[in-house]
């Protein structure tokens, strides 16, 4: 076991410096060396902010470091594939943020070069590290429910982001639903085999105008016999709205929404509380550390990634299958879009 | 205004005389004198329990007392839409439970009888009179979430009924799911264009022996543009899950289930307590009540009827889509059933 | 055991024709057959409304009909003494409406009548039969919560009663608290020794000048060393809160209150529901059928009151105690009123 | 406004390292340069894992440097009084972990030197930074409940501490309940005139025979009219129970427990969650970080301590008064004790 796991991390934007804070400062395990983005000042600021000593504007002084043993990857989604290959044959074990690609083939090249290389691979699905959905799924595994027959899972943001992004996004089903897609395959414990969407354009119609929608229920059968549904919606003007229920022949096991305090408030009108958490980087704080600790953990310990190349590839393919059935308005098999 | 509605119960079976008792003992604008089932001595001990004064094994004697203003009729399905057609030529009121019937052209026939009587009919969707949807139907109304997106709809049985039943109770969708639809309509306010269905055979094998399914998810697209999902299990094993949840633009309301006590359990092990209630009687009695008040007031007030003959119509129209849906693994527009 | 108990009520106002409501539709095993009032108006309404055969102005004719098996009193306080007294020797089981006299001098010649007549006498304290402090109760009796070493009871009212009741109400500790003495000695299943009163005039300084409080929390020590408190307020401007919490060594429980529906409505302000119930005959009603039920059942088994004259008694002298703590400033014994 | 606070903090025991933690890894305004242990290998391990440049056995050297603005007392608590009197004395801002001593005298005169020396003084009751508590006070103080009228605190530890502590803590009052006399003080931002005590030893003999008691229950009588109740036991066998209530004329408001996840799980038996958070350090680890926030903001901008000396002396008074009103079995006057 190693004592420190010497960490570069590629790309000093949002994410990536909230992965440095916690590599600093939370996870005594782990030894953040480098840092490198192409904006190199992004890189030099997350530098002073969490003590690292390496900086970079390119990432291949990271791959070249024989001191470095993991790289997080953090940098835009259309780098992510071409860096997972170079970090694979680099033997870097490697974490990186999803999706790994939109391109399916690249997203095969990438594991192929990892297999190859025998290194880790860890996708960043940090919701499984949610304590409250980390407590579903143990109640399944356990039994605690008997065999799973239903699973709805509400996963609403609180506002949509800038049309900009979504422009760049992929789409509601690669950039949003893709989460839930990872949490439905979690929960159950097996691949899902079709799809049926049913979804519009409720919230914005600028969204609609450059080509996405804004709303969807997704139905998912599984190869188990479950039958899910996932209720996206781009806006829940109370917060974000992330729940789960798995429903089976023994019980139910469900989670409620995360809270900024307990306090209930009675008057003459009505008993009120406050909303809900509304900001992603609050809501899953603590689902961010534990991934990454994970993560450390994994290389440290040399097991293996409880997130693995396959959960960062499944995912997208359920997105273009989701898609295929918005468009033709039919239940579509993942098959029809690649062998799992 | 009448003071006294005459009522006159159809059949003395488990839910006329659930009726009865509360025309008898709750609703003092109601006068119960007659009773009449086929098993006479049905309807001699439901005149004995409720002290009704006149007792048939003929329902023709109701429909020919010139005393009485309404007929509610509890028999069984296949002679529902006869006996609304007979009470309609008597010139009854008429409370009818559900389903009116499983052939859309006898229901046809029925309503027709109505329009040319000019008298009142109002269909059993008890649910809609649960003051908790209707409170969530209030919320919808009053514009408390702002435009209504989505609906999910959790109506689980807490076990199936005998096979027996199964056999002749028309199938899951026209069974069970049948409320459901009824309340998808009521508590969104808008018909219901498309159904899509994801079902199986979960909770028990000899179901599917007998042509049935037991566990359904289905999807609904309404006119309005909202989009709805209903989750059904013929097999809770904690009790009677009965949960609404409408989304909208400005925010959202949902329901929980109701529990015998409020009482919370903390031990070493863990928090507890005890499970919903799980008998439709008990879950549902305040509703049957205020169901039956608002019918009595319809007539002795001469105003509408809140569940109109369409209103028992469509759900049954929407349960043979929503089986064509099951059968063919695709979306099924109500249109290609009948016209609504 | 008797199929039919034969049952006169004396008295026909608020409470009178609650209980007469249930003896005449929810009790089949209770047969309501007189009813006295000194207004024979409210009698006669009453005798109207439930179907009561016979209707007296004087309840001497009550006490005499050798048919009747159990009396039901529901007349003004300063008389239940003198009834009990006169039923008893009638040998009528006797059901009292609370408290069964301010005075303990003729509180133990009426507990004394019974015992001579060796009648059943069961005093009217409802709250023992709702559904969620019997809930509590058998939790603690059942063990779940080890022994009891803390108790808090949280009773206020939704609004102080009109000024001139207040003047002949007895004082808080008689008229309200009373409700809480006999909840903490139900809970407990034991006596208290001593009690400690803070309280004062906070809701409305006009019951100040009536001589009473409307604000109190009073200290109990019990003799098996549980340590409680009661917190009572005229005004909970949010509705009636009636709540209890036992905590012992192996763990607690506790009730929430009863709210008119479930739903839960988010928009962009806050998560609100509707105010709990707040009109003690909604918020009790179902424990009145249950406490009526009991008696009438009791009658027709020979079974023991569940609430006997000497749980009549104790909370009387248990307000006499309040009233001296309150009045001298420092915890009194319940001896230094009267042997238990 | 300093840019950078430089911190010293005396004591490298548990909550020496939990301040440590927070001053290093979680406010980027503060800049921890020392610390000091009489045990030095504490202070240098502490040093090792939060990267402390200096490092000591004896405190002085901190007093002695004139770039370390503030100290952060957490020694043993016989030492607070003095190191208080030697910072104040050498012009550093000081935050103190409660209590400052359990002398009034040694207290008095070393709010004394903090007064002379005008340097700022924060005592630590970090639980007035619980996101709950200050979601309480925040009500009271914005009238959402009207004037306050009652107060009710829960706070039951999870186990009691070693007898060996118990033997040096001053007694429950002084050791537990003082958190929830500040607490009392904070919510209701009035003084508390008289308190009255009702105790025992339930959990533990051994306790009792040690001198002290494990569960109390304390009524407050506050100068503006308020009463309070404080529930303490040493033994919650479910966890950390710490809830409070405050009810006023145009409401209340009241706070839950903390809980590890939000899963809710339905069976054949029952509904079950998981026990409350049962670890000071989890259950209160927000509040220690905001405390430690506060003081170093206020040390930058200049503001006052929100947690005064004064605020330190009266609890100390208050476990005073309440072991008095134990021990003489009366309601006890805080001027008994002496003056506020």
């Amino acid at each position: 076991m190693k004592t420190k796991v010497a960490v570069g991390i590629i790309g000093a934007g949002r994410i990536g410096k909230l992965h440095a804070e916690h590599l600093a400062f939370r996870i005594p395990q782990a030894k953040l060396v480098a840092v490198s983005d192409i904006y190199v000042q992004a890189a030099e600021q997350c530098a002073a902010d969490f003590g690292i000593p390496h900086v970079y504007a390119d990432h291949r002084a990271i791959m070249a470091d024989p001191d470095i043993d993991a790289v997080v990857i953090c940098s835009s989604t259309d780098t992510h594939a071409q860096l997972i290959e170079e970090a694979a044959q680099a033997g870097k074990d490697i974490f990186c943020e999803k999706p790994i690609d939109f391109d399916l083939e690249r997203i095969d090249r990438a594991l192929q070069a990892v297999d190859e290389a025998g290194v880790k691979l860890m996708v960043g699905f940090n919701r499984r590290f949610d304590p409250n959905f980390k407590r579903v799924r143990e109640a399944v595994v356990a039994g605690q429910i008997g065999e799973p027959q239903l699973l709805h899972i509400i996963s609403r943001d609180p506002a949509p982001p800038p049309l900009e992004y979504i422009k760049v996004s992929g789409g509601i089903f690669l950039d949003m639903t893709i989460h839930d897609f990872d949490m439905a395959r979690y929960l159950i414990g097996s691949e899902v085999e079709e799809i049926y969407v049913a979804g519009g354009v409720l919230v914005d119609p600028a969204i609609g105008e450059v080509g996405d929608i804004d709303t969807a229920v997704i139905t998912l059968r599984f190869e188990n016999g479950v039958i899910g549904t996932i209720e996206n919606s781009r806006q829940a003007v109370y917060g974000y709205d992330q729940r789960v229920e798995v429903f089976g022949s023994g019980g139910a096991v469900r989670t409620l929404n995360e809270y900024p305090n307990t306090a209930l408030l009675y008057n003459s009108q009505n008993v009120q509380r406050d909303l809900p958490l509304n900001f992603f980087m609050e809501r899953y704080i603590e689902s961010y550390i534990i991934e990454m600790q994970t993560f450390i953990a994994c290389v440290a310990e040399d097991r293996e990634s409880p997130v693995s190349g396959r959960d960062g590839r499944i995912p997208v393919l359920m997105g273009y299958a989701a898609r295929k059935s918005y468009e033709q308005g039919r239940p579509v098999k993942l098959t029809e879009i690649a062998a799992l």
